[in-house]
């Protein structure tokens, strides 16, 4: 096999990172267990309970219930999934912002509920009166997004979360990746600030934890009672994840990183993040580009698709949005070493691309 | 963080087991990777497909189509979910044996189909007849099991396959855990043997690989395309997966176990643990317990729940079917050593739970 372990240092797409030693360490110590299976792995399932906890503390949720899960975008889907056994309706609809993820695309799908989307604003936050007008009485679900995947944005998380109670329907906050970056932040996004029911948030993204590690969180538990399914076979009698068999690295992985750095060493990693988002904006702005303003820790700036190919084609991993722009997820293991690099190359192929064609005088 | 990483010892219950050298290796080299974004981590992508490879090549299937998933729940939700979206009927069914994974339940849950349940016979296996009389115009899936989990015993792949393609329907096999150990019977459990549309088979069981690695296979890779949603902001543009971010440790750890055991070191692992469970089925025998044979290398027998929790009590992890036998699961780490401990404490446990109550004479 062509071992050839994932090197970071062109990587500027996505919105995972190279583990912190600590997590690394600790997803190597349970390669082998399965917090799946309480019963027979009792050591992983406790720690489960401790990431649990460990989530809830970062998310502003005492006492929380909730369980490390392969992903977001699992997350997400089982998000979905309990408002739809909730709801009263046999066609019930979901209401989320035309920035969500794609795994809300995908649960929608599986779960054959209808997903409303609602356009956003200048500023590519959810719009509220867009959002007001698409809910009615079959609304199972709003959708916030606390760091959009395109712009890093934050919707108007209490707004949402106030107008969904107002339908009864039940109030999702997708922080997958904001989750660990917005307690550093004075936005509101969390339980404490407004009336959040279920909440995404990943340690395998900012929270430096190894993949998979994705969280679900739920303000009351019984919310999680709409998943169970009987387990025979198995020591528990019940299992409310989507997936069966779970990995234990991530699990333990997740604990070890907010054992390692909550709160002191996250909020260090965010200035660090932030301010090497900022200084590449301005950079980039420099250069002619447009630019559109890190909120978090993630530029997006109107590249030419041309001088994008070409930046591919020197093995740096950028990716688009939907709009076309270019789009830099400044994860830990993003320098500014490794910015001013990928700058210099930008400058390069922008000089290649946009040169006129030849002319013969 | 209470780091004690786990100990097979006396791990009875469990259909994973300890990974192979290489296997764990291979893990480590890649626990950063996501091949759910082959755009960004092309190493792991590419292995991913050879990974898939190695699966057909044990499944009997050339030029193979599927993934690697979080496991065989993923891989059964999404073969109902192909199932499903194929149907041409609002509210479509799905046959399956009384021993088929409670992930079917899931599924039906999730998916919203109807989930008809066919007794099994003396011998554990789906009833034939029961089978023919429960499909009908509306049965999108029928499930045959190759291995089942309480009993590991394998359905009859070729007729039931029949049966399905009678009436439309799609095949799907269930091969789990049993994928890894066939190959070395002369059951028929495969794509050569059978008209198989769709099947589990999960590097992270029998295949020795380390978690998360189960593995879906499709015979036609238009099956695959009834899963695919569109990914934004990723460089490929649609995602046939149910989680969104994945495990490129359970890819690499797979195929490096395929590389390290197939065809010999499975064989010779199959013949051990088969062994062993003929061996603890004829001791369980000598102790007067009603045992149900092994087919494959699980043995369930008829032991009081009194021993039963007197066994758990020492630390042993055993698990109990539904009709409330113990089954304890030969997989690699079970040794013929691990099984004299347990029988000699069996026998203890025996002695004590089955004394009389204590009289005063």
């Amino acid at each position: 096999m062509p071992a050839e372990p994932q090197s970071f240092d062109r990587v500027l797409s996505s919105m995972c990172t190279d583990p912190h030693p600590a997590a690394r360490e600790a997803a190597v110590d349970f390669l082998a267990t399965n917090p799946g299976d309480p019963g027979t792995y009792p050591t992983i399932s406790a720690l489960e309970d401790d990431a649990v906890d460990a989530l809830g503390e970062i998310a502003g949720l005492a006492d929380p219930t909730g369980y490390i899960a392969s992903g977001g975008t699992e997350a997400n889907i089982q998000a979905v999934r309990i408002a739809r056994e909730r709801a009263e309706t046999a066609r019930p609809n979901v209401v989320m912002p035309d920035s969500g993820h794609f795994s809300f695309r995908k649960a929608a799908d599986l779960l054959e509920v209808d997903l409303r989307i609602v356009p956003t604003d200048d500023d590519y936050r959810a719009d509220l009166e867009a959002a007001r007008a698409s809910v009615d009485e079959e609304t199972a679900l709003v959708i916030g997004v606390a760091g959009t995947t395109e712009y890093g944005r934050v919707d108007p998380i209490p707004e949402l979360g106030t107008l969904a109670h107002e339908v009864d329907a039940l109030f999702h906050v997708d922080a997958a990746w904001g989750g660990y970056v917005l307690p550093f932040t004075d936005i509101p996004w969390n339980f404490e600030h407004a009336p959040v029911d279920t909440m995404t948030i990943d340690p395998h993204k900012m929270g430096q934890a190894a993949i998979p590690a994705g969280g679900l969180l739920v303000r009351d538990e019984t919310l999680l009672d709409e998943l169970a399914v009987d387990t025979p076979y198995l020591e528990t009698t019940a299992q409310a994840t989507l997936t069966g068999t779970r990995s234990g690295a991530g699990v333990a992985s997740a604990l070890a990183a907010f054992e390692a750095l909550w709160p002191d060493g996250y909020a260090a990693q965010y200035e660090r993040s932030q301010a090497n988002a900022e200084w590449l904006a301005g950079e980039l702005r420099n250069l002619g580009y447009d630019v559109i303003e890190p909120t978090l820790p993630l530029v997006a700036a109107d590249v030419p698709a041309q001088t994008f190919d070409a930046l591919r084609a020197e093995g740096w991993r950028v990716s688009r949005t939907g709009n076309d722009e270019m789009r830099v997820v400044c994860m830990p293991h993003v320098t500014r070493e490794m910015l001013a690099a990928f700058l210099e190359d930008l400058d390069g192929c922008r000089a290649v691309t946009t040169a006129p064609v030849a002319s013969d005088d």
